[in-house]
């Protein structure tokens, strides 16, 4: 049986380009014992993977030229040799990107699709919700009444970071790069304050009237000038978790900014770069508390989700460019 | 009676000089109940002193023009009205640069000269010693076997650092700005590897010598590109506590440099911003830890004495050029 597959054609050099990518044909080898035939369902698609094209090492390692891509994804049993899961089944794993693919039971982990849609174990209940909870509440420990500025607040990590906030009795000021995304924030999510980046004249100026008592937890996702611009409003004892660096995943050289030590030196500010697999201790408490909120309607998720498994390489690609609000997803 | 001061006569632009100084004379007030008079024996320089020169707020509050300039001051008693104090006592405070003065007695803490010499209380036992003591252990968190990068490691912090981080078993690396003061780590105070910044042709390869296994605990007291270059050799996990800038104290205006965050996020490093103010739940604990290891002779110190009241404007010009070794001091 043949089943399609995107590889690593080449490396990018700057942003990624479809020809960075290639569909292939591959024949699937037959069941082993302890394997699964799976079919994938949504595939996750997120600005991490962007550092995994390139060559030079990082928290993970590099895809390979000429194999297959990797990422989160929710598939359902095709088929069973092993005895802990049976057709039907909805499940979980770091997967290829492929259509349909033999793997190990130990790949895999069953979800529960009634408690929330399936494509949430990749986004609110998954990964990003999960990096918002622990970067937010271990790293920046919010305190009722502070204020909390989020980068990158439309995408999957940023929206929850944003309620997450609100449910602290935080004051919320969220950063994105449209009116549309910024409406969004304000309307569905509970953002206080939002700032369209792409439009405003002077963000520095901007965020010191968003923040008239400063900022003391920035959670950021996005790196550059916005970030020079929320850090030369923070306050003294601020916490900064690192969760992204968007602006400059596709940058070929090491770029220059205002020097930060001395603002977070006089101000006594923490900065922490934090990987989410560093901190799986955290996880079942993360995903407790998610799902409650989630089902308290405390907490809201949206997604852009791409049809067609064949536009993975496009959602890759759009990340970049800010074409999501919220998760990015491939529904195959 | 009369008595000379120091006065801030004009704010620096850049580096400090003589004409920004005036020594003047002034009438001593008579002793109100609960005021003592004190003769200063010991001033204290340092580098935190050259940002209070200026007009803009940091985390302690700008000397004012044409009034003295104040420091940590080891002093004598020399008439006391206070049942706290009497003639002979030795005594610190933060005091103005003066050579008598008349302060209140809530103001003045008595010392013990026997246990070590009264400067040693603006040193190793002081704000220096505790800096280098919090600094290291509660936000460097040193673990047996780990490198430590220290930078300014001739300086009154940036040797005791040094030295605790030898007891605690790690290797240690010390930047410095003399091959004097380099021999002088080594042979007297332990440390593994010494590196003269303005001598080694390529600081980042040298660190990489070095330091084969990587950074683990970059503790900064200097900023600029000798940091670029340990932070370019940062392991994950590393921990970088920041405790000065002092190759950016002088400048004008925002020095650019590469971007941190993205080195910081990708390897998980945490930087942590602190003022040794801040951290007085500790000083009981630090005070009676560094005297201890003092008393064994695994914590030795060495201080820079400049002699003659009228010294300290260039005592405290001096430390920006790097003429001190250890503790700045003024002997009146």
């Amino acid at each position: 049986m043949v089943t399609k597959r995107i590889v690593l054609k080449s490396r990018p050099i700057g942003i990624a380009i479809p020809e960075n990518f290639k569909i292939e044909t591959i024949e699937l080898s037959p069941l082993n014992d302890g394997e699964v035939l799976v079919r994938g369902l949504f595939f996750s698609v997120d600005p991490y993977m962007r550092g995994r094209m390139n060559e030079a090492k990082s928290y993970t390692p590099p895809f390979q030229l000429d194999q297959h891509i990797e990422g989160g994804v929710v598939a359902k049993v095709v088929k069973s040799n092993s005895n802990q899961f049976k057709t039907g089944d909805l499940v979980i794993g770091m997967l290829p990107w492929q259509e349909q693919m033999v793997v190990s039971e130990k790949q895999l982990q069953i979800i529960d699709g009634e408690i929330a849609p399936p494509s949430y174990y990749l986004g609110i209940l998954g990964m990003p919700g999960l990096t918002a909870y622990v970067g937010l509440m271990h790293i920046g420990k919010p305190k009722e009444g502070e204020t909390v500025v989020v980068s990158g607040a439309a995408g999957a990590v940023g929206m929850v970071v944003g309620q997450i906030a609100k449910i602290q009795g935080c004051r919320v000021i969220g950063i994105a790069g449209s009116d549309e995304k910024c409406a969004l924030l304000k309307k569905d999510f509970g953002f206080d304050v939002t700032i369209n980046y792409r439009t405003v004249t002077d963000i520095k100026k901007a965020i010191a009237e968003a923040c008239p008592n400063g900022v003391d937890i920035y959670f950021d996702n996005v790196g550059g000038e916005i970030s020079d611009a929320v850090i030369s409003n923070i306050n003294f004892h601020a916490r900064i978790p690192l969760c992204g660096q968007i602006s400059l995943y596709n940058v070929t050289e090491i770029p220059m900014g205002p020097r930060l030590q001395p603002m977070l030196l006089t101000r006594s500010v923490l900065m922490q770069g934090f990987i989410i697999f560093n901190y799986q201790h955290l996880f079942p408490e993360g995903r407790q508390q998610l799902l409650q909120w989630v089902k308290n309607g405390q907490l809201k998720f949206t997604e852009t989700v791409l049809h067609g498994f064949d536009q993975l390489p496009n959602a890759l690609i759009g990340l970049f460019k800010g074409e999501n609000t919220g998760k990015m997803i491939v529904e195959a």
